[in-house]
């Protein structure tokens, strides 16, 4: 797993953080050229496993070990082989890979299952290109319209990366450049699954500080994001009074330090990603500003009253620049993406429950139980768009100091086999359920 | 005057803000394609006017309308062409057209003076392109370093825009790119002046607020230009809790709040115009921010003492974010520019003064002379840079709101014929001296 895992990482390596080969990150932007190689690569492998292969409108790679019923829909491991621009080796790969480590397994026992198991690639995970996350899951579900997912643009910071183009590219543009339009229609209906599993590192840090082994995925917490835009006045630095300023760069940043003082009151997170001022000149004041704000919490509600919070502080802030000059700064909302509050299925949380519990038991420790815990996921996960539809549940393996989305996000070999172990296991309880 | 200036502008149309042909700014970045059109423009205008034309090693244009006297070096009227990415159609382009249009006026009338009289284009007075305003007049100066101005790289905001080089250009390859890298060594020893004259627009309220009609520059306040990075960690928006953050831009945003306080506690002016956060994804915390920071300030001591109070409060700020997990942010300060407060000469001031008077006597008010006033530049000018060798001062005019680094920056046509007069004038008293 360890070997196939670092191997897949040569196509799009990331900043270098330490001597050994495999000491980078991973910048393997979606759909971009990187991702292209990474994914021949993953088709070639399983047809090797001999799978069969489909690629859907979204460029989901859907590669199936049949089983003795073809009348049965096959039970999923999926995740994504996509990553942030200064992303690690990890994040949703040690999923893909796990799945593929389940198939080697299985074709070295001669295992039989009674529905296929399969492994799915899912486009665009991250959001880090096309800022909507798990918009390919989200397709596939029928929660997201595909025209909408198809017209989607890439975020202009993207825009600098050597793996972009030039000009904002849509999802669908980039799918054909690298040849992943595919032809099958992207749905849970013409993709039937009979349950949803993912392996994921856990990106936070309960596990690993409590020395346990396994997170036993019970829910996801509820998430929105949002595009805002600050409109203000330019105008010359040196000579126009703070009074007289209509200033979005200054509104900006009393909006980012309201938006965690309020999120942080209601239990909730609040962040910005990306920020752009215009015209972007040391001695013009930016009559121009925009951002995107990630709110979260572990209630759908709780979310949904930060962000009405903040909609009336943001536009006290922007009122009261400019108001000296009778030309207040304006803000605009867009709302990108809005993934509620999620509990998976029971029936799936029970099989990595057992599962895990089963992996664990050969620990030298006296009370094995204490290496199981049940957890949230802080993360969205492909899962999430899956469980709309089918039985659905995730693992989760410890990270080193909780960290992701960094190019030093490290979990250990054994840490990555004991849940590769729990997966292969889980899928084939459920197969026998 | 009115005419000529509206030509001049057809190279570099920047935003439209109304329907008539002359309703839009200017958009015209150093050494860019439109300014070497406007220059070529210049050169051709100055040689029909039978005007001796050298460029020096920064790019700057010197005509001379030579005098009776070959033994003395010609008065100039001096100012700058390029304009920020979202500029008007007054800044700078003014100043040199008042120029051209009191040669125009001396030829018209047969005039003969002492010494020549001179026009010079500087280049890149703005500092939007290349991040030191007034750089080249500075070199002329000799306070800046030839090499290190033809060092100088252009900001990373200028990339986007249509008339910039996709990789980042340094003034010495942008001068060539457009023919400008002249060989007259740029000094003040080459291309001596008796006298450097500068009329400009305010730029600030205080002249269009009182109803005034010229203003007498005595003095140029101080200013300083910073880069900054503050240095954190990436991690992810959604698993990475408030305490366990080394947020750059959360780190900005409390900075740039606290820069204004500082300053205007100060009576001083704080101002970010760039600001670029890293890596720029929806759902990753930014490890890195790059930002300007222009402090400014009626006297030197006060800008230092803003910078030095805000050297210890952003050391603070970033002290705090990421002490939870033992990895605070840094802050780095680059100084790229420092422009003490300047006085001007009294017998620049003193011609000016007269001659603004003698052009405002004929206003039908009972009180003329109290449409003249002493007044401080909130802006730097490449008088500043001359008045370090030879005796210099300068005229403003009302501008619109005080409104400037704008679009809509507007004088009216007759404000700026009240300002050629007072430089034609100005220019003839100091010859006669
Ligand atoms: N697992 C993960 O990093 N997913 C990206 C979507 C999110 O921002 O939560
Ligand atoms: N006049 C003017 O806008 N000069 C640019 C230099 C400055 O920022 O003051």
């Amino acid at each position: 797993l360890a070997e196939d895992l670092h191997h897949s990482c040569q196509w799009g390596f990331g900043i270098r953080w330490g001597e050994a080969p495999t000491d980078t990150g991973m910048q393997r932007l979606a759909l971009s050229e990187e991702d292209r190689n990474v994914r021949n690569w993953f088709i070639k492998t399983m047809q090797d496993l001999r799978c069969n292969v489909t690629v859907d409108q979204m460029g989901n790679i859907f590669a199936v070990r049949p089983g003795r019923r073809a009348d049965v829909p096959p039970t999923f491991i999926g995740s994504h082989l996509d990553t942030q621009p200064t992303g690690g080796r990890y994040d949703g790969i040690l999923g893909v890979l796990s799945g593929i480590e389940t198939l080697k397994t299985m074709n070295d026992m001669g295992l039989e299952t009674e529905g296929g198991v399969g492994v799915v690639n899912w486009t665009n995970e991250e959001g880090a290109r096309f800022p909507i996350s798990m918009v390919a899951s989200g397709v596939w579900a029928e929660s997201i319209p595909l025209e909408q997912a198809h017209a989607l643009k890439e975020v202009p910071t993207v825009a600098s990366l050597p793996t972009a183009a030039s000009a904002p590219e849509t999802m669908k543009s980039a799918l054909e450049k690298i040849d992943f339009l595919g032809d099958v229609p992207c749905s849970y209906k013409s993709t039937p699954m009979a349950a949803h599993f993912e392996l994921h590192i856990e990106q936070g840090p309960h596990l690993v500080s409590a020395g346990q082994r396994v997170g036993v995925v019970t829910a996801v917490q509820a998430y929105r994001w949002f595009r805002l835009n600050i409109i203000g006045r330019d105008t010359h630095t040196g000579t126009t009074a703070f009074e007289h300023r209509a200033d979005a760069l200054y509104a900006f940043s009393r909006m980012m330090v309201r938006a965690r003082e309020v999120a942080a009151a209601n239990g909730c997170l609040a962040s910005v990603g990306i920020v752009e001022a215009k015209p972007g000149s040391v001695n013009t004041v930016p009559g121009l500003v925009s951002f995107s704000l990630d709110i979260r919490g572990p209630e759908t509600v709780l979310v949904e009253e930060v962000e009405k919070k903040l909609r009336s502080d943001f536009d006290a802030i922007a009122a009261a620049e400019g108001a000296g000059i009778g030309k207040p700064c304006r803000v605009e909302w867009t709302l990108d993406f809005d993934s509620p509050a999620v509990k998976f299925h029971e029936d799936c949380i029970d099989c990595v429950q057992q599962s895990a519990h089963a992996v664990v038991a050969d620990t030298p420790v006296a009370d094995t139980k204490s290496l199981v815990r049940s957890i949230m996921s802080g993360a969205g996960h492909d899962s999430v768009f899956t469980s709309k539809r089918v039985p659905t549940s995730m693992i989760f393996i410890p990270c080193k100091d909780g960290l992701s989305h960094h190019p030093e996000e490290f979990s250990t070999a054994d840490d990555c086999a004991t849940g590769a172990s729990v997966i292969l296991q889980a899928v084939v309880r459920y197969d026998r359920k």
